[in-house]
């Protein structure tokens, strides 16, 4: 069931990057007509809506969420030098890398131009909730840059690099909304809470779909990860078992699965998504019941459902 | 004579960039270290001190213009490939290229934190400002990079180019802090103009530097313009003059100063910066006598007789 309700993709189409000089603003229109499933926009929304509120006021900062999430892929595409991303060339790729910076420079700029049509009487704080979770993004991405290169990484340090770089701008986004439509302050923390563990689960499953999503519809081929040796979830929790693992599976995917399946790391994966997951729907007892609120509670089920 | 005020390297020096992962910040640190002249916070307090108007409310806004300008030196080292900023190497040599954008973003988002602090009912309107002055900047930037690449670029469009990279972001300093400290419009649009002649008169007295100026003073080069065959104010006037500048004199400096010479080019440059710099304090005529007012007209004075 979905709300009916302002159609962000219609919003997002209405940003006019036809202005001048074109090679500043046509890689942002590209960038933002990549589609996706808009579901920090949506999140914003749906903020406002389970405190009761009103989301039209809260449309210029879920667009911002948008922007601003757009320039963080395109500047991590240019610093891990991806070369697609939702099927096209990534903006560095087809035009190149200075255009990249400087243009995610601009959509950074654009997002806090959205955010001036935030209610004169809720800006300050919308932009101290965001400015806190941009800084926490960055610190999240340096720390997605410094795990790669760190020898010892716990599962706390994993747990605490995507609570920054992925949950934190799932849940301001909808502390945001809620703030904006005056949600009282449990509310904003519930729904601020529920976005965390909504994004913890997503990206252990995330992880865990890497390795064991159905190669017909996971979209892209199974053990990237293991490939290319990231220190994912079940790679941490394998580790604690097996203090070997690197030699004895080394890059391996079929050994490292099996390892998987063998040590019960699947399971607990399964497990921790599941438990994060519940988590997430029990933040959501404060709120009253609403359509709003039946949408994010079948959002966190789909996600635990989901197959790519 | 200088206003006796608040010391902005001192509070500079205040902001705390010893905060963890140490890769994001030491970065922001070391760029905000290097010093320079601390010209735009500077330009705030005195837009706030032009007015009658104290300058401790406009700290914020001023550091936060200061840390924006650094921002944008840092990612145009990176595009510009410059390997040297005040005497030391640049981020993204003594770090890598990723670091230098990843905290570059981050010092974006430093500034809007900075502007957090602005006083509640000044805020959407310092915001407007800061946020049109920061897209203008990448606009001029782009156009920079645009102009390089372009056959036919006439001296209006490199003095809109300039006016957007340097003029804006001392003409908005100025106004933000005229703004703050309650400025009449008349006052704010006056600092305004000034900051823009100030910044034009500025760029095309370094374009004349780098042709005639002392090498004693200098401190680099003769002619490096001239060697990168860059469309600065001299060659775009001089050409003109003389359609065939290109064949006639291709990069050769001493061929080059020789029409600059004898074509009246050098003297009508000495015009032009005389000119601007007689408007921006002419600029000045609306406001009120004030210390601050002397501060601005002697720093328009002293651009004119810079040698560096």
């Amino acid at each position: 069931m979905r709300v009916e309700s302002l159609d962000i993709e219609h919003e997002i189409g209405k940003l006019d990057w036809s202005r001048e000089p074109k090679g500043l603003y046509e890689p942002i229109g590209y960038a933002l007509s990549a589609g996706g499933k808009r579901i920090r926009p949506r999140l914003a929304l749906l903020g406002a809506l389970a405190v009761g509120g009103a989301e039209e006021k809260v449309l210029p900062a879920a667009l911002a969420l948008e922007v601003f999430h757009n320039f963080t892929l395109l500047h991590d595409d240019v610093m891990d030098k991806a070369e697609v991303r939702r099927g096209r060339p990534t903006v560095h790729i087809k035009w190149n890398e200075n255009t990249a910076i400087l243009s995610g420079d601009q959509m950074l700029i654009e997002a806090y131009k959205l955010l001036g049509n935030v209610p004169e009487d809720k800006l300050a704080g919308v932009l101290r909730l965001f400015n806190k979770m941009a800084t926490e993004v960055c610190e999240g991405q340096q720390l997605d840059v410094d795990y790669e290169l760190q020898e010892h990484v716990t599962i706390a340090d994993y747990m605490k690099m995507i609570r920054l770089k992925t949950s934190v701008l799932l849940a301001t986004a909808l502390q945001i909304g809620a703030y904006i439509a005056d949600g009282t302050e449990a509310e904003q923390q519930a729904l601020y809470e529920y976005g965390i563990n909504l994004g913890l689960a997503f990206q252990i499953q995330d992880d865990y779909l890497d390795c064991f999503g159905d190669p017909a519809t996971f979209g892209k081929a199974i053990g990237g990860d293991i490939r290319e040796g990231k220190k994912t979830w079940l790679w941490l929790s394998a580790l604690q078992k097996e203090q070997h693992l690197q030699t004895l599976c080394g890059k391996d995917v079929a050994k490292t699965l099996r390892v998987y399946e063998e040590s019960g790391v699947k399971e607990a994966a399964e497990k921790e998504i599941a438990r994060l997951t519940a988590l997430a729907v029990d933040n959501l007892g404060v709120l009253k019941d609403s359509p709003a609120k039946v949408e994010l509670i079948q959002l966190a089920e789909k996600l635990l459902n989901r197959k790519s």
